[in-house]
């Protein structure tokens, strides 16, 4: 039997997705086809229109409504301007702004160094950043990048990079997740955990 | 800080499909404002279109292109009209399909029985099912419902239904999954396996 081609065409274009096989693609097309056109159109609308109306910040390249000067961050008046979080993707500033715990500017690098893939420091938004560390009113870079083999080789080159100048390098603190049971940390967590230990 | 209005809507939409949590619609949120715009306004046309252009089978509720007299399975004259195959969800139709045993025609239920949650044979196509069975040139319905509570007990109504009138029923058989360790099968399936051994 030969499925129309217009679940077919579904289906494929699903299963592009990151995280969605090829399973689960044919279940979120079934799912489709049995929800009201209405609720089917809002979604194909809100896909389209997120792209359409979507664009990276010039100044620190996190999402921002398109034709705005700069993001949400970057025009808040009330950021402390002397501080900056360098982050590898838009959700990580959102992750960051839950927290509550930061007030200062944010630079999305929009990925993380990884030669092997042939991300170098031009395909990413390091030279802005750079020029971004020249002419601005920063200091203190936070390297808030992820703590994989990728990220924590970032943060290296980076603090090598912004260390050469006036600004005060950080890198955000490893150690035991919040509600984490001990037994259950991994070795080097741990081994983290104690050897960067604070007095109380 | 405020995300765009468009990020937040598209976060919500991703997040209303089944088996997506915040986490993830998020996650594709930001994945599909890395794409290029042609890539992700493919996927917003696919969706469109499959809405648009789907419909349910008048015969056998299957999914067809709108517009057909009747889905692939029942325009097709080589198949076997007299055995008919009752599943719940045109995914079955596509699994069966797939294991090329079957040649035979297809109901969907489009759901199976649940009267917790208000789903009665009214709910579901099951008069439309009884319908063709008197019409029809039907002389075996296999009940392929799953083989959970209600995929269970939908079986045991259709089996009561259909018995009555002149038209054979069986059900799908129970057993040992193919490549299935005898150890890491569950006792339901180990015993019924065992209760229904054929001869060799």
């Amino acid at each position: 039997m030969r499925y129309p081609t217009a679940l077919v065409a579904l289906i494929r274009e699903l299963g592009r997705l990151p995280g969605i096989g090829p399973k689960s693609a044919q279940r979120l097309a079934f799912y489709l086809f049995d929800q009201p056109e209405h609720d089917v159109r809002r979604l194909a609308d809100a896909i389209r229109d997120a792209k359409a109306s979507l664009d990276r910040c010039p100044v620190c390249y996190n999402v921002m409504t398109r034709g705005e000067p700069s993001c949400a961050v970057c025009s808040d008046r009330q950021r402390d301007r002397s501080l900056l979080c360098v982050v590898e993707q838009p959700a990580d500033v959102l992750a960051i702004e839950r927290s509550g715990e930061y007030q200062g500017l944010y630079h999305v690098l929009h990925g993380a160094l990884s030669p092997m893939n042939g991300i170098g420091p031009d395909q990413l938004t390091i030279p802005a950043l750079m020029a971004r560390l020249d002419s601005d009113t920063i200091h203190e870079v936070i390297l808030a990048t992820s703590t994989t083999v990728e990220g924590e080789a970032t943060a290296m080159y980076l603090a090598k990079q912004v260390g050469e100048g006036r600004v005060e390098v950080s890198r955000i603190a490893y150690g035991l997740p919040m509600g984490g049971d001990l037994e259950y940390a991994d070795e080097v967590t741990l081994g983290r955990a104690i050897s960067h230990r604070r007095p109380l």
